[in-house]
């Protein structure tokens, strides 16, 4: 994995991938599928995301104020799916599922080497936790893998069913 | 314009699209487009936006509590940029820009008719504007263009560069 510039990380998670996240719980780290995340700052990087309370993570993810964003090509989409349809309860995913976990530089949760982007965050803000279960996080450091460049990803449209990355359209913006 | 089930919302904004909102101001529309979005309940559907209080939008989302999500289809592109390039201040967007309204039911901001997705939303928490421009909506009345079935999305990958959807995969999945 290679270091990115905190100041590119929100070209990753705008465009709305299904992300990985991984949590640490009593040193057991577990890993869900996740789609409801949204970008919030450039730089540095603040996300918003909403973890159930009726998940697994949410309990680690609010204790230990720590989690990786994992971000999966479109050819690790069946793993994603079986990644969010078990629990972290009753299975070691990563195991189950022959996901490599590599260590973070800055927080305890691991990286998951088989995707193509890492992102280790801090929960910055749990005041919106009780309403809505939404987390702020901050991006404290981010990872790509060289070799997956041009990576495509898997946008989740409901009950299994996930659109892929396409062609890329360049045009005169001046939008960030 | 055919009316969809709220229950179906999330399915069209969990894929991350970029999209247009609309709002009105001393009876007059603008529009911008917005990428920054996520959904945050499924029924009635919730979801969380950034509308920064640099955008002209901002003091009208604020203060009249509505607006429309307009999802534009991949062929709309280039408005969908002139769009984000321009400011409601200075240009009356939807002439300067060709787009139409069309009058919602529930909400007083356009509907978009070019658009394949039309989302009438009123504002139900202001409380995280101030910390980080986040509103949080519900949708109220939802609208699909049948003509424009399986409509393609855009994503924003930062700097007017955008993933169109590509192929569509199906898999056993828990998820809803």
């Amino acid at each position: 994995m290679r270091s990115l510039p905190l100041s590119k990380v929100y070209q990753l998670l705008e465009p709305g991938p299904v992300v990985l996240l991984t949590t640490t719980r009593r040193g057991r780290a577990n890993v869900m599928t996740m789609s409801w995340h949204m970008m919030v700052e450039f730089e540095p990087p603040q996300l918003a995301c909403v973890v159930s309370n009726a998940n697994y993570s949410f309990a680690a993810l609010r204790a230990s104020r720590e989690c990786v964003i994992a971000i999966p090509p479109a050819g690790l989409a069946e793993k994603v799916v079986q990644v969010g349809n078990s629990s972290g309860r009753t299975v070691d995913k990563f195991q189950a599922f022959g996901l490599t976990s590599l260590p973070a530089e800055c927080v305890a949760p691991p990286l998951v080497a088989e995707c193509f982007a890492n992102l280790e965050c801090k929960v910055t803000d749990t005041r919106l936790v009780n309403p809505y279960n939404i987390f702020i996080l901050e991006v404290v450091k981010a990872w790509v893998d060289p070799a997956q460049k041009r990576a495509k990803t898997i946008h989740h449209q409901g009950y299994g069913s996930f659109v892929v990355d396409g062609r890329t359209i360049k045009l005169k913006s001046k939008m960030r």
